[in-house]
């Protein structure tokens, strides 16, 4: 493959570089509890959901390409970084430091607007500053609910987690949706009553 | 969870119900060849060709927009239609009317005008009529090329596939992208080359 220009041979590297996120296992389950799912299918599940559920975005001009854009590209650095558990209270002392330094040489590998592009779509995904990072931000938290709750408190159970870790964890979607912030709420008092996450 | 309204509930399951594509393998190695890949992984993979890639449509005024819904629900069929291999002269026969039956199915837990949109968003994918179809769908002829190319032809060669059927497969591509469809013939001539694939 020595004829392709030298643009396009480093968007394919950069192409094949992420086919690991694949292999990045996370700690929730398939529905069906046959395994833990991983990065990239994960990514797959937000950007649907990001499709049928941005009318309950807080903003009513959401700007649904870069959600898009943002969820797509905002676990990459997880090839280097690892996925961090969000309760793993050490794992997350110094995140943000390993994903740097991840989207530096991933990230790195692609041409230089492509580059930039891509590491402000993630900067901005992290900050939750804007109505689509923090929108995007809410659906990342709300599927692994869905799936702990669908699955009756598997990796909950597995990992020790109880009902106040996971009510601070999601009480970042009103941010992006106050309607989905109250799913949410709904979903964890469901899971208590029925006896999936303790109190 | 029963104060959801009924179109949230509606929304949910099918997000739950399609949970089931990261179970749907397809006849693609992983790049690191430990396993096929699955659907939903596959597709994520494309909607990062999608981003990247645009650069190369024939169109220059893609909706890149488009491009990502089609490519993010192309696949949901399968759930029920199962993944059909690309070589598979017996299975393509019916492969619409059984995909056309599944999309009825799936898409119809979704509320009414978003079970709309996302089937013609599968019939427009599948038509290949506008440019954004095009080239969506020269991605997904792009990707297992390259990676049976990195993969030395594996499943090409468990599954006797040869040069003229994979040619074939590749011709579509240049529809939606004069540039990435020179890219696969010279990719397919190298993997002719390496032994890789056979003539």
């Amino acid at each position: 493959m020595t004829h392709m220009n030298e643009r396009l041979l480093k968007q394919i590297e950069f192409i094949k570089e992420i086919d690991k996120l694949k292999s990045i296992f996370r700690k929730s389950y398939l529905l069906d509890r046959s395994r833990y799912e991983n990065d990239a299918e994960h990514t797959w599940h937000l950007t649907v959901m990001a499709i049928l559920l941005q009318e309950y975005a807080n903003e009513r001009n959401l700007n649904l390409l870069r959600v898009l854009k943002m969820l797509i590209i905002h676990d990459i650095v997880e090839i280097d970084a690892g996925d961090t558990f969000a309760y793993d209270a050490k794992g997350n002392e110094d995140k943000f430091e390993r994903e740097s330094q991840a989207a530096k040489r991933i990230f790195g590998l692609l041409p230089e607007d492509q580059q930039h592009e891509m590491n402000q779509l993630w900067v901005e995904y992290e900050q939750r500053q804007t109505p689509e990072a923090q929108f995007a931000s809410a659906l990342d938290r709300l599927q692994p609910l869905l799936h702990n709750y669908v699955t009756e408190g598997k990796s909950w159970q597995e990992n020790g987690i109880t009902s106040d870790k996971v009510l601070a964890r999601i009480r970042g979607i009103r941010e992006g949706s106050a309607e989905l912030g109250k799913l949410a709420e709904t979903i964890v008092r469901s899971a208590v009553e029925k006896g999936y996450l303790s109190k």
